[in-house]
């Protein structure tokens, strides 16, 4: 993509990020800075754009989810994972738990959410916990086609320290019956696939695999099924941006999905691959700069898919 | 598209109409025969192919929320509609209204809920009430191409007399502020809206008008503005099938809206309009045939548009 | 008892209306004087202390379902009337209508909530609507001893004409099959017993008469029956007070309903029917004067029945 | 009280136990013989009348929430244990934990409901959990009269295994503050409790020490302060029969608690401590025999409190 064009959309974000602030709830998100942001793209041969923060590390939070999701179906098949997790939009605000022992079947509505994800990553298998963790890094390496991507131990560290309330989730979870086996070794892989650190260059080689329908535009490899990817990218339409997905399918249409931690990826199918940075959230949980930034992109480049 | 494909479709919705019902509520939609079935294709340069009980007269039911919204976004301008509707999936069963006076600023989550509809249906303008519903008839017949299609009246008196449920919505909204007016007038327009007769062929035709950016595929005429259908198309991905949405998203990836007078209308963008018909509908409020010949379809055409 | 126990209730009572505010859905409540404050003693043998406000005027509110309740139930026997609403405080504030439609047998919660109150009101029988509300008045004016208690037709008016949020109460409760017949005449005589206009002397003489086991402290006449009067001081205590009911219950402890006219009634059983006025309220809709006063005089008499 | 009353009460509670069944979430409780009951009555001055299974042994379960409550008041006085824990009853199912984080406050509503008894049991003090547990332990010794009073570690293993919903509601308010240091601890504590292991006898002490504000009727010491068992009354009374609280209070009208090991305390205030056991239990969770033998006694020597 023209690097024109990336600073234009860079400059359009920065007008926006003073509306917004980090995350809270560990020290490691509340202290960055704000004012940073950052966007990459990458297109389906694997040719890289990126301006301003775009080597910046931010840990994946939620946008993890997708790995999560996408590793579970390739290991389980489908019907092994959406026997625990449906996959319904919810109208919830992203930190919200009312809800989650008000379906009578029980499940979490789907797979973005984190009571979704949690019992999504309860499915990843492995001997041991240690071998679901390798096995987790190592699969996000492949989609990020960086095989240095590691998890921040500070925010790991925090996030176990502190995840009262994915702690409270999960519980309730075992009590329903959709959780089995050791709630605390499920808790401890979700919060490091919440905290693996990643750039915006990581991130975009990812979107554009799911935008090359699961082929890595560096490796040429198939990385993941494209049934997979179909799947995954309505979910990310319809259940990627919070509570904002709705608006966000509206106004920029690509199938994305967002993170606390700051980050975004955002799928053109068959043509890019985007990821943007930018640690000031608005109250959704959505990176305001990031947001801002994919809408100009979708408006000038007519990339939204409706 | 082929005639013998839509018959393969048939075919294989028909091994399902069993498992459902025709919706209760009134002795019209329960008297329905709940083995009928029929499916209609219009194509960007409005060629018809069309198989089964593709005649049978119907109420659009919850399809004319997408015409009501459509109007009212043309006449008014998206601020002046979405100050009044959000644009988010509930994940509520459709006949659900226990959050509607549970959001802070009181907005119903959407256009493709009750409450939704109902507030957009409160803005379409007109002099009387008279002049409202005959704008609403008229460009219902432009959308469908059918200039004599008209209200079943019977249908319009059962549920004028027993919308008990829409009575208490309007007027939940009315204590909010996002009614202003008649409620009984809006009422009226709305159930006027919901009892309008069509068949398959007429609907395929919109959503053709749909899936073409707003061009009609029968007269070459630009009757909405492609930003509008842009937006409506995204609303049918996020909202269009109840509850069931985000599955139909994820199983057949086409921008579709369902009734419970067993209509669905599908659009495969840029390609084809589609229009199914079948009574009997599952326990979501979906046509359960027209689910089955939707996802055949989907699957053997690679419609999926994710 | 002892009017200078009764002034310093009131002297204790004065220093904290400043905290609140007058209703202000209505002009009529809203332009109230927010100092007004007045207290007003029966005993069991009808002799009467009163000081301050106590023989202003001011609308009943929700105190007027502990009287519809009672014709209810002497009309039409416990059965007829525990088949259209339960007996379980429900916790939520006191204008809330989010969990009417919530429970699976569709009755609302208690009789003490507006759902509940007007689902007993629809029970009240009469050949035509003029002779419900007549039976209505002329039970009110036995209870109070006042045979020229009226209704204040200009608060009526405006519950009328305002009173949506009711409106969609009913008619939830119509779509649910709990209310019979022409709600907007149910909704009418709910109105009409909300809208009763008494003083403090007035209530202290219905408060006497709960507290007599139904005798009419003044007319020693049998005025409702003992089994009837146990129940309702029981759901006083529950459910009486809004979501302040258990607290009330803990500190006070005295069968009580509070009305957001300003008026709270109090049974000490055998002893004193107790009426206060003043029309500032806390934010849960109970006269913030009458609270205190009421808390003074139970700790000061040793009132509290627990 | 007569010992041929009591006995008119079992034959009569005997006809309903056929009805209910006991409690299945662990098998400790679900093995209990159905058909068992039993009353015993204790009066101000101590003197014991009991028949039938008065002598079996059973868990406290929720009955403990009471001591723990008493203990938390004692220890911590009045603000300290209300700022993490309301007084409202909340019409919700003895088994729901849907609203837990609703309120704005964040504080559950009442001391009877889990989430309540555990930020309640979480105040009670002790240097170690040992201590703590051994305070708790000595204090429903004293309470009941019965110094060999002891925990059943059986039931305790079994609820320490699976009390995963109670496990999510203390991380839950772990995460809104509600509850400060080891949770794993607190909720030892309170299974602890739960796991006490009684007889009518015992129970028949402890509610006649209620029923005598506070002062044992055994060693006429004062246990309780007088006005802790005021508040303690009116929360039985409001809230203490699950979601059945408001119809008992309105049909027996006595402060009084059920637990799911299927005994139920009862409080005739300065007259009778009734204890009942009975495991068949209804589907509110409160024991089936042990409502209608104080129905009964309430009816035939008028006890109700209303």
């Amino acid at each position: 993509m023209d690097q024109g064009m990336l600073q234009q959309a860079l400059t359009h974000g920065r007008r926006y990020v003073r509306y917004g602030k980090p995350a809270g709830y560990i020290p490691e998100l509340a202290s960055k800075n704000p004012s940073k942001l950052g966007i990459a793209v990458c297109d389906m041969k694997g040719n890289m754009s990126a301006v301003g923060d775009c080597e910046d590390k931010f840990t994946m939070q939620s946008i993890s989810k997708v790995i999560a999701l996408i590793l579970a179906l390739e290991q389980n098949g489908f019907d092994n994972v959406f026997c625990k997790v449906g996959l319904e939009p919810t109208g919830d605000a992203f930190n919200s738990t009312v809800r989650l022992d008000h379906l009578t079947d029980n499940k979490p509505f789907n797979p973005m959410i984190n009571a979704g994800a949690i019992a999504v990553t309860s499915t990843i298998r492995g001997a041991t916990l240690e071998e679901r963790k390798k096995v987790c890094i190592e699969y996000a390496r492949r989609l990020t086609g960086n095989p240095e991507l590691d998890v921040d131990y500070e925010v790991f560290l925090s996030e176990t320290e502190t995840g009262f309330k994915n702690r409270a989730i999960i519980y309730l979870m075992r009590s329903n019956g959709i959780i089995e086996g050791n709630c605390e070794e499920h808790l401890e892989l979700y919060f490091l696939l919440c905290s693996m650190a990643c750039s915006c260059r990581d991130l975009a080689v990812f979107a554009a695999t799911l935008a090359n329908n699961g082929v890595s535009p560096i490796t040429g490899e198939q990385l993941i099924q494209p049934r997979t990817v179909k799947l995954v990218r309505s979910l990310m339409v319809t259940c990627g941006m919070y509570d904002y997905s709705g608006e966000f399918a509206a106004t920029v249409g690509l199938p994305s999905k967002s993170g606390v931690g700051g980050g975004i990826i955002s799928c053109a199918i068959g043509q890019y691959g985007i990821a943007t940075y930018g640690p000031s959230l608005d109250d959704k949980g959505n990176s305001i700069g990031g947001l801002k930034m994919l809408e100009y992109l979708s408006d000038s480049m007519d990339l939204n898919m409706f």
